[in-house]
């Protein structure tokens, strides 16, 4: 058995089922190897932007990694973006990285570089395999880092001489180790400052926290507190809609986070720490929780949340009954101009059980989100990282991880620009996702941030720099090239009649909501 | 002036026109800043990697640098791709990057990453500005950088507070070094083995030896010496077609480049290194070059390639007028369905005088490049670093460069994919690019790289992994969609009609060639 086999065979017996692949020439033998193990499905990406995004896809709703296959050092450079969303979002993602075979790697020939450097900002683990023996170790404990508690991102670079040398065997699944818990004076902390720190009082969640299992325990311990609930700005995976434990959202701007969260004496921080401004503004601060008031960090996004919650909701003595839980919202007909708000509205609507939503929606994307904590249970990935170019790729991911469940992509037309050809693979697979692209052929979110700046009249050149419309893309036409049928709609009505049919169909679709 | 003034201001200052830009809002001073700098043109980027590779294609043209303009280690990371094939083809670039308020990057925001560690693999030189006064010296050094013979990747991190911040100034232009030049004894070493070395004899070019002037050199040395005149793979920029000096072309694939080198006894290498096998494969040698034969290296891609070839001819006494003119090819009528060897002809009966091709046209470009070698006078330019993905957004920037000049991008349908946005580039900017689809619905080099790299009976999830027609993409669709008219041939006469049109008209479009 050849390296490459031992390797594969190795991530197969671990688990890992699906490869998200962009391979090259030095990759052919790890191709060759996925070819012959039955229970690995490969995934072909036509940019690398679409294979470590769909893994982070994969990832999030699967609770265990894909495996990427990239071209050297320019390849894994191409999907680094996303990899940096997918770190930040606590994803766990194995990336399978071609290189040169050892030998060969000194004669410096054209594609050469530092894989290592490349893959070291974007990794939680690097590892280059030191022989074909040894490469299927490196997948093993690949894993193992990959399902660190909630999910990294573990590198193995794959010298094409220990790929295709003979030799090798697979090598057993590692142990897993337990997710790490807080301490037991976090969780006393975090009990006490909640029964009786000083009012208004809020439990701040992010990471895992906002899975339905420990937003039961929030909302218990929200009955026996009488705290409220706030979820971070972009969530990982957060589980919401009608019958689970609502929570609220903090604004994304800083200005207006920080107000939201001026009135709180006491925070209690689980799965994520206190938020921060999204960049640094002349004048305005960084750090948004209010002055003098009691943060209490009960888990970081490393620590296990459920555990956290129960423990405090223990403490607390807390009800059974969670409290806030979620009502039904309303949905009156929307008619006339498509918005952002009736768009909004009728995805609510709509919105079938168990649906997933990829969120890049940016600014056109905030009155979907809003509204659709009304609608039925569903799942809503958000941008980690702050890198736009992930919610098509996403959306990929979640599909092959969950084939019985609706996915919607719901993103700008700026962003979706940047890795386009998520929508060939979503034809190629026949991924049942809607696609909705809010064209309103701007990067209208840096319009805003150029005011936020302080540059004040910006000229021409600079709004000619944030504007989508010279020449106005045709997301159908892009969409449709691709292979994903389309639609352009500019109604409400139109929009309703797009989606609800879409959503009558398997398979992929793209609706163009010209805003 | 702020700080991102006095970058501008002393960028501009040292010769620096353009700035191929996808900011975000760390980057909005530096957007201002450019907008009131009216000798400085701003083009729009839909994806960074068609950033990088439009600098890298304005750099090989005007032999200076753009400025790129980039959102941070994420925004960063999607260019590096063609920054590695940019930094293989020694091309001048200058980068900027917008980084977090130094206060502000501690607090580990979405967008925090180690910004310098994505930089430096693909960078010659990396800086991080240390104040609002440094950031204008760091330009002045970044353009030295840049402009080191024949050009080099710089790259400047901003930090947000460096660009808002008052009180800076611009400073003046530094003082370039001159080229390095290659020793006197490299010199006589090369003109002896070419005068009595054993026969046959080569003389190996590539980088900046490629050029017009450095090649009538080579052709004088050819008319002393009785050499042959042997080009690198990919080059970076080389002028040919009728009237200048012919060179031959050493071959993509190992066993067929050693087997062409096989026959000589001595070869004299300028402006490169001895060629070595693209990748390695089991079994099959990466050195190239014929066992025990006199290898020279006369001088290297960083050495005066004109310096050092008009020093060997004066040494041998070479007579004015060179060997090896260039004659006109004979361009019989084609007809019948599109192969890539008809289309190579009808594309060299028709290329204008002065044309830029932008050649990432892969196993169907190779006709092509063939069949010019007799059209009119041309600039050929090619994937250097092997990282596809280069083609489009390099005829971008050449198109910059050179407006007064019809660019062809000639580019396989794999690589194009990669960075499609570049179209709505040459769309917004009404750039003189015809790009030629090699439509043949496959990674064809993979088919090929996977027989050679062992694998036998690939089975159908491998060639799968490597095939584009599941399903297939129409390229006009996505072209028209991104505002380049488009037209699909699928005959001899019909591409001769849409290249005909093509060139007799100003400003973008695309020939779906299926191939």
């Amino acid at each position: 058995m050849n390296g490459a086999e031992a390797f594969i065979e190795t991530l197969h017996a671990c688990g890992v089922e699906v490869c998200f692949a962009n391979p090259g020439t030095s990759e052919m033998q790890l191709v060759a190897a996925i070819d012959r193990q039955h229970g690995m499905r490969s995934i072909l990406g036509l940019f690398e932007g679409v294979v470590t995004g769909a893994a982070d896809g994969y990832g999030r709703m699967a609770d265990k990694p894909a495996v990427t296959l990239l071209h050297l050092g320019p390849g894994l450079g191409n999907g680094l973006a996303n990899l940096h969303n997918a770190r930040k979002a606590g994803s766990p993602i194995i990336n399978m990285v071609g290189e040169h075979a050892t030998y060969h790697k000194h004669f410096n020939a054209p594609l050469t570089s530092d894989t290592e450097g490349v893959a070291r900002p974007m990794s939680d683990w690097v590892r280059t395999s030191t022989s074909e023996r040894d490469l299927a170790h490196a997948g093993a404990e690949a894993f193992a880092v990959a399902q660190g508690y909630p999910g990294k991102v573990a590198t193995v670079i794959v010298p094409a001489n220990h790929a295709w040398s003979e030799g090798s065997s697979p090598v057993a699944p590692p142990a897993l180790a337990p997710a790490a818990r807080t301490t037991g004076d976090a969780i006393a902390a975090a009990a006490a400052a909640l029964k009786d720190g000083e009012g208004p009082k809020c439990l701040f969640l992010g990471g895992r926290a906002l899975r339905e299992e420990a937003l039961i325990e929030a909302g218990r311990i929200a009955a026996a507190a009488g705290c409220r609930l706030i979820a971070e700005t972009f969530a990982t995976r957060h589980q919401r809609g009608v019958g689970r434990v609502a929570v609220e959202k903090l604004p994304y701007f800083g200005e207006q986070a920080q107000a939201y969260l001026a009135e709180f004496r006491t925070i209690v921080f689980c799965g994520t720490e206190p938020p921060v401004s999204f960049f640094a503004y002349p004048g305005k601060p960084s750090w948004l929780s209010p002055e003098g008031a009691t943060l209490v960090r009960l888990a970081s996004l490393r620590e296990d949340a459920l555990h956290a919650l129960s423990s405090v909701a223990s403490a607390l003595d807390a009800p059974t009954e969670p409290a806030l839980i979620q009502q039904p919202g309303s949905f009156p007909a929307q008619e006339g101009a498509l918005n952002s708000a009736n768009l909004g509205a009728i995805l609510a609507e709509l919105l079938p059980e168990n649906a997933i939503v990829s969120d890049e929606g940016a600014t056109q994307g905030g009155a979907s989100m809003l509204a659709c904590a009304g609608a039925k249970k569903h799942d809503w990935l958000q941008l980690t990282g702050g890198s736009i170019g992930q919610g098509l790729p996403l959306a990929v991911g979640a599909a092959v991880a969950c084939p019985d469940r609706k996915v919607i992509a719901l993103h700008g037309d700026g962003g979706a620009m940047y890795t386009v050809q998520a929508l060939w693979t979503m034809a190629r697979e026949k991924l049942d996702v809607t696609t909705i692209i809010l064209n309103n052929g701007s990067y209208a979110i840096l319009n805003i941030e150029l005011m936020r700046v302080g540059v004040q009249n910006p000229g021409p050149k600079a709004l000619e720099m944030l504007d989508l419309r010279n020449p106005a893309i045709n997301w159908s036409q892009i969409s449709e090239g691709m292979g994903v049928p389309a639609t352009r709609v500019d109604t409400a009505e139109g929009f309703r009649a797009a989606l609800a049919d879409a959503l009558a169909h398997k398979g992929p679709r793209l609706i163009e909501a010209l805003l």
